[in-house]
């Protein structure tokens, strides 16, 4: 096998998908929220974390953007930006997670001001936001590509939050539904745009490195929040 | 006088105003054009060169959404992009730019394929876009106050360009049409922005300088213009 030969479409997205098994579903603290273990302050602490992956969002996106040199490509990220900011004020996938985070009982204040941001997060997020900012647009698209394994873990999340955490006002979960409606459709296209643009395997590969990296992102801020909760659990049961 | 304290709104806004005379409008290369001295080849080369200009404006614009962390901010800004990279395929201010080079004569691949572009041109260009991706989100945004000294520089360019360079097809300007109607629109809105976010004496002269440098990097691009177009008359002046 010629080393330096492209990969077939094939096995190129077969080495995408195959990331999936380190995909942030099968994280320990996942797994507690979505068997109804954490208690509603845990609840509240990921809410309150998770806003600032949300927050970072955009700015991942518009630093893809300005990475970008093709006019037809921005045109159609530019669609992700707005689907997060919203195309007017309180609108935006960024709002939606605001209203689960008042769902949970937490004040539109105290999320804003990142007072229960957890180092841990941060970094993780930050190193997501500074991948964008750094690296070929190429490779950022393909760490968003995680997206292709969302909608499964999405429809699970609604599930279990109805069942577990009935207290939970049915609108707060309207960021998951409305994200239920649109990863599929986006994890296609930019796996299509990732599978166009990667034209050496060098490339490929960069792109397979890119959404591991991505997936060590969500797992580090899930394992950040999943340390400070067990914590918690432990010494409320001793003795 | 305090050095610490704010500026007033009105000296500010005098101090950003002044730079006017620093603005690309005085240039001699300008002059030339303006006054119908340039040579075909020269309006091409003039056409080709500002093209890597209007190339790199939506990657500016999304380095500044990609550093602004205000939603409301990035959701008025993102028209830029839009403005610039269109709507939809074959619209928008770059595409007429190339409309522009096509009516000067050049093809739009010798346009696209930078074969014409100077050295000095493209660092100019680059410095400012490195300027965006690197720099408070505030401070590009006032740097692309020369928007404000604009549209005087657009009405006189179209009447010049009607009366010397009649061989350019009307529709070719439409670039120019288009920024007259939107320019002063712009620089009030960007004007408003920066003068509402420079909370601190610190950040208006900051502003003030990075206005500065955009008259900079402008005039850069037609000292390099204008080396090798006077030069090349020179050349042919001579016995």
């Amino acid at each position: 096998m010629n080393e330096g030969s492209l990969l077939a479409r094939s096995e190129f997205v077969a080495r995408l998908r195959a990331l999936e098994a380190r995909y942030w579903d099968s994280h320990p603290f996942h797994r507690r929220l979505h068997s109804g273990e954490l208690t509603k302050q845990d609840v509240q602490l990921w809410a309150a974390n998770r806003w600032y992956y949300q927050r970072c969002i955009p700015l991942k996106d518009a630093a893809i953007l300005a990475a970008c040199p093709a006019a037809e490509i921005r045109r159609a990220w530019l669609a992700r930006i707005v689907y997060h900011d919203g195309a007017d004020t309180g609108e935006g996938g960024a709002q939606r997670w605001l209203r689960l985070a008042e769902a949970v009982g937490l004040s539109r204040e105290e999320v804003l001001d990142e007072r229960h941001l957890l180092p841990g997060v941060r970094f993780a997020v930050d190193a997501y936001v500074t991948f964008a900012r750094t690296r070929p647009w190429l490779e950022s698209v393909a760490a968003g590509l995680t997206e292709l394994f969302a909608p499964g873990l999405m429809r699970q999340r609604v599930a279990a939050m109805r069942q577990h955490y009935p207290w939970i006002a049915e609108d707060g979960l309207d960021y998951f539904t409305s994200r239920i409606e649109v990863t599929p459709a986006e994890g296609s296209a930019t796996l299509d745009l990732v599978v166009e643009h990667a034209r050496t395997r060098e490339q490929q590969l960069a792109c397979v490195a890119a959404l591991a990296f991505k997936c060590d992102v969500l797992w580090a801020i899930l394992d950040a929040l999943d340390y400070v909760t067990l914590d918690r659990a432990t010494l409320a049961g001793s003795p």
